[in-house]
C-alpha cells in the first residue's frame, strides 16, 4: 500500500542525476520488497526560479507540508551567482528549513574503511571516524531580526545580522542530541563561543541544566567552537555527537565532511519536532552541493544520495532493515573496488554514475 | 637609545615561561646588537584578576596606549571558567584590542619544512604551506549592540548577540589585507556567508568595490566560510592571504593553525591604524592559548613567542634584518633536531623550554 508520500526534489547541478539513481534503487523496493511510496516530483532551487520564477515557491512548500519525507538534491550554481538575495537558489532549502520547522540537522561524518586513503588527513587520524553534527537549523543569525543592509546618516552602508536563540530552541535541539549521544557511545560536545557570545553563554547554560535533568547517564562537555575547528582537525576521532547553533554547525559539519575526505558519500537528515502521533517533518540531502562543474557529465557520486535515502528509511519510516540494506549494498561495492572520480584511490576503478547505480542494485 | 617602548604582558599559563626566553633574547639584542628597549611589564587576564579584581586594569590599557608595541602572551585557565563574563580572563585581550583600535589581526599559518610531518594532514598536502588570514578584530558579533541575555515576558531567557560591520570597518581591514596580498602572490580571498548574511551581502560588495579601484593588480576571490573550512582541510595550500570577519577569522585561523599541526610555532599580529606619522597601535601574541595543561613545567615551546617579537620587530620598528635573523635562528634550531613535546616526530631530540631557548640564543 502507497501510504508513504514522498516529495522528490533533484533541484540543480548534479541533484537530476544523482537522484536518478535513487528512483531506480525505489523502483527495486517497489517490485522486490513490496514498499510502495506516493512518489511527487517538486521543484526548488534554480530549477524552481527558472519555471516559477521562485527558488521554493509556494506549491513546493505545500507538498512538502504533505508530505512524509522529503528527499532533497541539491541547489545552486554559477548562473544564479549575481541574483539579489530574495532570489537565490539557497533560499530554496532555507526556506523549507524554516516552514516545515525542520529545527534539527543531523549530519554524520563517517569514514568507510576502504575510503580511509581518500581523506587528506593521515589515515590514523581519520581510521574509524564515526562523529554525528547535530545543527539547530531554523534559529540564529541565519533568520534573527533585525537583519539587512542600511544606510546611515552619513551616507555609507552598515550592515546587520542577529543572532538570537531562545531557550526553548536551544532545549529542543539539544535533545535530539543527548538522545542520540545516548545510543551511542554516551558522550557530547557542545559547542559554542561562551567566552565572547551572550547568545553562546545561554547555550552553554540551557545545555548543562537539560543535561543534568534529563540525561545525566550523557557524558557532556563544552568547547569553544574556534577550539572545535582545530580539535576536528588534529584529533576528530575524540568526537561522538557534537552539538552547536546553526552558524557554527555550518562550518564546523563541512569541516568534519572534508576531514573523511569523502564528501560524495556523506548524507544529512534535518527533523522537525514530532506531533502527539509521533508523526515529523524530514528532509533529507546529501552534504554535497550542485557541484555545477561536474554537472550533466555522468559522474557524479550518487552514493550520498542514495545514503540520504537510506537515512530517510529509517528516520522517516523506521525501516531499519531496508536502511541497512542499502548501507550494506554501497559498503560492499566500495570494498570490491569500484569508485567515482571524487573517491578514487590508487588500485580501483573509476566509474560513473549510472556505473556505480548499476553495481549498487546488484548487491540489492 | 631606548626610543622603542616595549609593553610586556605575559598573562596566565605558560605566558609567563615562554615570554621568559623572549627577555633573554631582548636582552641579547641590547648586549650585542646595540638596540635598547624601554621594557615595561604589565598585568593582564587572571593575573591581573589576582591581583587588581579586573582582567585588563585601566593602568594595563594606559601603558598599551604608551607604548609602540605589546607583545602579549596568552590567558586563561580553569581557574576562572566559572567567573561572570565581565570578569573572564578572555576580556583582557578583547578589551585591548577595542581600546587600541586592533581592527587587522594578522595570522600566518605557515609550515616550516622540518615541521612537515608534525601536521595530521598528509605531508604533501601541507609541505609548504605558507598563508596569511587578516581577521577583522575591533568589530562585528564580538561588540554589536544589542547584546546580552534578556528574560521575556513568558519568563524564558533570549540570548543575542549582534554581527553588525560599516563598510568603513570592511573597507579598513580589507585594505591592510589586500597590501599583504600585492606584496606576496597577489592573490586574495574574502570570506563570509553573503548566501545568508546580509553582513556579508555588505562584505562581498565592499571587498569587491575595493578591490577594483584600488587594488586591480591583486587577484581577488569569493568564498563561503563553509566551503572555507573545507577546503582548509582539503587543500589549504590553495590560498595566499584570506580576508575575514572576527567570528569566522576566529575559527577559520584556528584551523589553519591546527593543519600546520606546530601551534606552539606560530605568532600573531593585531594592527590598528597608522596616524599621521605613521605610528600605529600594535599587539603581538602567539596563537597557542595559555595551555594551563602544561603551565610551570618548563616543557612548553617558547617558539611562538619568539617569533611574535620577530613579528614585533618587522612591523612596528621595521627591523627587518633583526627579525630575519630570529627566524632564521629557529629554524636552524629545529633543523638541527631539537624541538619540545608538542612538536616531537621520529628522529628529534626532546627539550624543555629554556634549553630551546638556549639553543636559539646560541643560533644568534
Ligand atoms: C546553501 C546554504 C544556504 C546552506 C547553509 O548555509 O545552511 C548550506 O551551506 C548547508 O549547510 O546546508
Ligand atoms: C580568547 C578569545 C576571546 C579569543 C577570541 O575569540 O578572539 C581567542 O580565541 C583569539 O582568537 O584570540
Amino acid at each position: 500500500t502507497a501510504n508513504k508520500r514522498l516529495l522528490v526534489l533533484p533541484g540543480d547541478g548534479i541533484g537530476p542525476e544523482v537522484m536518478r539513481e535513487v528512483r531506480r534503487v525505489i523502483e527495486w523496493m517497489d517490485r522486490r520488497r513490496h514498499v510502495s511510496f506516493a512518489l511527487e516530483e517538486g521543484l526548488v532551487g534554480g530549477a524552481a526560479l527558472e519555471a516559477e520564477g521562485s527558488p521554493c515557491p509556494d506549491a513546493t512548500v505545500e507538498r512538502a507540508l504533505a508530505a512524509d519525507a522529503v528527499l532533497f538534491g541539491s541547489v545552486g550554481g554559477p548562473k544564479w551567482d549575481s541574483l539579489p538575495f530574495e532570489q537565490r537558489p539557497e533560499l530554496g532549502i532555507l526556506r523549507l528549513r524554516k516552514e516545515l520547522g525542520l529545527f534539527a540537522n543531523l549530519r554524520p561524518a563517517v569514514v568507510l574503511d576502504p575510503l580511509v586513503d581518500a581523506s587528506s588527513l593521515k589515515p590514523d587520524v581519520v581510521r574509524g571516524l564515526d562523529l554525528m553534527i547535530v545543527r539547530e537549523s531554523t534559529g540564529g543569525i541565519y533568520f534573527g531580526e533585525p537583519r539587512g543592509v542600511e544606510v546611515m546618516a552619513d551616507g555609507k552602508r552598515r550592515g546587520i545580522d542577529t543572532e538570537v536563540y531562545t531557550e526553548d530552541e536551544i532545549a529542543r535541539v539539544a535533545r535530539v542530541a543527548f538522545e542520540l549521544a545516548r545510543k551511542r557511545t554516551g558522550k557530547m560536545t557542545s559547542v559554542e563561543k561562551a567566552n565572547v557570545m551572550q547568545s553562546g553563554r545561554l547555550w552553554r547554560a540551557v545545555v548543562s541544566e537539560i543535561g543534568k535533568a534529563e540525561f545525566p547517564d550523557v557524558q557532556l562537555s563544552h568547547m569553544y567552537a574556534d577550539n572545535c575547528a582545530m580539535q576536528l582537525c588534529l584529533r576528530p576521532k575524540q568526537f561522538d555527537v557534537i552539538l552547536a547553533s546553526n552558524i557554527f554547525g555550518d562550518l564546523l559539519s563541512d569541516l568534519a565532511a572534508a576531514a573523511t575526505g569523502s564528501l560524495g558519500m556523506l548524507p544529512s537528515a534535518t527533523l522537525g519536532a514530532p506531533d502527539a502521533s509521533g508523526r515529523r517533518h524530514a528532509l533529507y540531502e546529501p552534504i554535497h552541493g550542485s557541484a555545477p562543474d561536474i554537472a550533466g557529465k555522468g559522474i557524479a557520486n550518487p552514493c550520498a544520495q542514495l545514503l540520504s535515502f537510506a537515512m530517510l528509511l529509517r528516520w522517516s519510516f523506521g525501516m531499519e532493515e531496508d536502511a541497512a540494506m542499502i548501507e550494506t549494498a554501497v559498503e560492499k561495492v566500495l570494498a570490491g573496488g569500484l569508485r567515482t572520480a571524487d573517491i578514487m584511490g590508487p588500485g580501483t576503478a573509476r566509474v560513473g554514475t549510472s556505473v556505480m547505480g548499476d553495481a549498487i542494485l546488484r548487491e540489492l
